[in-house]
C-alpha cells in the first residue's frame, strides 16, 4: 500500500470561496401545475393580463347606494332608501339605482350601475322595499375597486421569486394554472468502497452498510434537489472513471467516500485526469479530506468516507452550493445560545463542527468518532470550534446550530 | 336577503384551545422506502438487531499492531515490526499476529486477530517487510470496537421522532430499506361561492378566480400534508352538504370561503345539522367570522372567504392543528426586530395580524383591504397588535414573523 499524506490544507472560507465560485444558477425551466410549485422559483417575469378584482365590488354585505344618499344618517335619524333589487356574489348585475335608491348586495357582488358606497347590514334595518340607513358612508366606502389588488399590466411577480402561499394567490387570482419555473438540481450521488453494501442485501463479513448515499439524499430532497442514487463503484480507476462519465448528466456529482489517504481511493487522480481537481484537504474537523473539482463544468465532491464526516461535509459545501444552483435562499439554521456542559478540547488549525444536544439550556457534547452516525443522529445541532480555539472551559455559552 | 350578525366573538387564545382540542395526532401507518422518508415521523421504535460496525475495525489508515510492541517507540527511537500482511477495507481478515508483528490496514479494515492499536501510517516509516513505528499506542488506538456507534439489542431511535439525514443514517447503518412511517394527514379544500371560477377557465362577468384553494393547498403541501382539493361548491344547503359527506374521506375538511354572514352562507347550518358549530367568530382582523365545527369526529373550518383573510385564518388555526395531527414540532417562525413605518390604528377587542415587508430595518405596512392577495404576496411577514392595543406609534419596534 501506498499512501500520500496531505501535503497542505486549506482554510474552511477558502474553501467555500472556491466551491461558490464555480456554482452557477440553473437556466433550465419547466412548466408544472400551480399545485406543484410551493417552494419552486418562478422562471419569469408575471404581468397582469387583467385587473384583480375585474370590476368594482361590494367589499361587505349591506346595501349598495349614492353616497350622497346617506349625508346626515344617524342612529337616531335614519335615512329610508327604496330597494331596487339585490345582486348575490356572482351574478351580472344589470340593475342601476338612481337618487333614493339601493340594491341589497352580498359581499363580492359586483357594484350595480351608479352606486358608489356600501352601507353594512348591521347599520341597517331593512323591511319589504325599504331600508333605514343608520349611518352615513362617503364615496367608496366598503367598495374594492377593479384592479385595487392587482392592475393590468402590472409585473406582480418576479423572475426568481421563491413562491410561497401568498405568492401562488397572486398566480391562482390571474388564472394561471401552469407555471414556468426553475427545475431542481440533479445531484448525482455515488457511494464507493469495496467495504460497502447496499441496504436490503445481507452483510458479509467485513463489510458495512452504505450509510453516506442516503444521509446525503435525505439532506438534498429536503432542500430542493433531486437525488439521484447510483450503485456501489468498486475501489478501482477504471470503474471511477466509467461511473463519473455516467453521471455526468447531473449537475452536482457528490462521491459519498473516496477522498481519504489510503491506496484505494484513487478519486482523486481519475478527477486529476479528466478534470481538475480545485481542493482536497480543508482545516475542518471533522471532514478533513474533503475533494473538490470540475469536470467538463459539472463540480463534483469526494466526501471523506465516515457518516459524520460526510454528512457534515455535505452541511458544509454541497448544501449551500445546491441551494445556489437552486436560486434558493441560504438554510437558515434556528441558532440557540446555551453553555456547554464540559470542557472541550479542539485542534488548533481546524474549525472543529462538534455535534450537541441541548438539555434545560446546556449544550452537551455528543460527538463520539466520525466513524458513527450517531454522532449526528444523536444530536439537536452543532457548534463551530474556531481554527485558533484550543479549548472551550465548561459552562462557557455557545452558539448552537439545531438541524431542524 | 336575510343575514345574521355576529352576537359574540370568541377570543383567539379560547379558539386556537378549541381547535387543538379537537386534533388527535393520526394513527395510520405506511411503509415507504427509506429516501422518501425525510421529514417524515418514525412509527416505531427501531431496535438495533446487529452492532454497528459488526467488528471492531481500523479507522485510520495505518499498521495494525499489538500496542504493548510500540511503548517507548519515538521521532529517534523507532520500534521495526515485521509487516505480516494487509486488509483492505471490506476484507475478510484472515490474518492473525504476534509480538514483533504487524499487518497493513486500510481505514475500515476488519482488525486482525490479537491486534488491538492502530499506528497512523504517518508515524511510520515502511519498508519490504518491515515498518518502523515512530509513535508508542495505547490499547484500542485508532480501532472502532464493534458496537461501537449502534449495541445490538439497543432502541436507537423511537416512535415519533422526526427523520432528518442523520436519523436516516441510522436506519440505513442497519440497513432498512422500508420505514414505517405515520402517514400524512389528508386536508379535504372545499373552495365555496358562485362567484368563483376555476383557474384555468374563461372568466364570466361577475366572476373572480378562486385563490383560497391554491393558497391552502400551498400550505397544506409545504408543511407536511397532503391536499386533497375538490371542485367548487355551489352555494346551497343540500350542495354543501354533499360536498360534506364526500370531503369526510379527508382528515380535515376545510372549506376556504363561506363563513361569512351573507343569507348564501349557509355551512353553519349544514354543520350545525350533521355536526356540531364549536365556534363561529374570533376577536381577529382580519378572519374575523372564522368558523370551526366537529362533524363525525372530522375537524371542519369554515374560513373567512377573501384571500388574505383565508390564508391568515389558515396560519393560525390551520397550520398548528395540521402539524400536531401529523406529528410534526410547530412552524418555526423566523422572527426578525424592525421600527414600524408609519403609525398604525388597529381595532380595540381584535388582534391584528398586520402584514409587512422589511427593508433596512424598517416594518412598512403592505395591508391594503382583506380582499386582496397581494396584502399577503407583497409582504415578507407580519406582525401581531394584541387586543388591547388602539395605536402602534411610528418608529415602535415590533417583532416581525417571516413567511419564509
Amino acid at each position: 500500500m501506498k499512501t500520500r499524506p496531505f501535503e497542505r490544507l486549506i482554510s474552511i472560507e477558502d474553501a467555500i470561496e472556491i466551491v461558490e465560485s464555480k456554482i452557477t444558477p440553473i437556466d433550465r425551466r419547466e412548466k408544472i401545475p400551480i399545485d406543484l410549485t410551493v417552494d419552486r422559483i418562478l422562471a419569469r417575469d408575471i404581468k397582469a393580463h387583467f385587473n384583480v378584482p375585474p370590476f368594482n365590488r361590494s367589499a361587505m354585505d349591506g346595501y349598495a347606494v349614492i353616497a350622497n344618499d346617506t349625508f346626515g344618517a344617524g342612529q337616531f335619524n335614519s335615512k329610508i332608501l327604496r330597494i331596487k333589487g339585490s345582486v348575490h356574489a356572482g351574478e351580472v348585475a344589470d340593475v342601476e339605482i338612481d337618487r333614493g335608491e339601493c340594491v341589497e348586495v352580498a359581499t363580492g357582488a359586483r357594484m350595480p350601475k351608479n352606486s358608489d358606497a356600501v352601507v353594512v347590514v348591521e347599520n341597517t334595518e331593512g323591511e319589504k322595499d325599504t331600508v333605514k340607513i343608520f349611518e352615513p358612508v362617503h364615496l367608496g366606502k366598503n367598495v374594492s375597486n377593479a384592479g385595487g389588488d392587482i392592475k393590468e399590466g402590472e409585473v406582480i411577480l418576479k423572475d426568481g421569486e421563491l413562491l410561497d402561499p401568498g405568492k401562488i394567490g397572486v398566480l391562482a387570482s390571474l388564472g394561471i394554472g401552469e407555471i414556468e419555473v426553475y427545475e431542481m438540481p440533479k445531484i448525482g450521488i455515488l457511494p464507493t468502497g469495496d467495504e460497502v453494501c447496499p441496504i436490503g442485501m445481507p452483510l458479509k463479513e467485513g463489510k458495512v452498510y452504505d450509510i453516506n448515499s442516503h444521509t446525503v439524499s435525505a439532506l438534498v430532497r429536503s432542500n430542493g434537489g433531486v437525488a439521484q442514487e447510483y450503485a456501489i463503484v468498486k475501489d478501482r480507476f477504471e470503474d471511477i472513471k466509467r461511473s463519473i462519465e455516467t453521471a455526468l448528466e447531473n449537475d452536482i456529482i457528490v462521491f459519498s467516500a473516496g477522498s481519504s489517504v489510503g491506496e484505494r481511493d484513487i478519486l482523486i487522480d481519475v478527477i486529476g485526469e479528466i478534470g481538475k481537481v480545485l481542493f482536497h484537504g480543508v482545516q475542518m474537523k471533522p471532514g478533513m479530506p474533503t475533494l473538490f473539482g470540475m469536470i467538463e463544468n459539472k463540480p463534483i465532491f469526494g466526501m471523506a468516507g465516515y457518516p459524520t464526516s460526510c454528512l457534515i461535509n455535505s452541511y458544509v459545501f454541497l448544501l449551500p452550493a445546491m441551494r445556489k444552483m437552486a436560486r434558493l435562499p441560504r438554510k437558515k439554521y434556528t441558532k440557540i445560545k446555551a453553555n456547554i456542559s464540559r470542557r472541550v478540547v479542539s485542534t488548533l488549525g481546524r474549525r472543529q463542527f462538534l455535534t450537541v444536544k441541548v438539555r434545560d439550556g446546556k449544550a452537551i457534547p455528543v460527538f463520539k468518532e466520525s466513524s458513527t452516525i450517531t454522532s449526528v443522529s444523536n444530536s439537536d445541532g452543532f457548534i463551530e470550534i474556531p481554527n485558533d480555539v484550543n479549548l472551550v472551559e465548561d459552562g462557557k455559552e455557545v452558539l448552537v446550530k439545531l438541524w431542524q
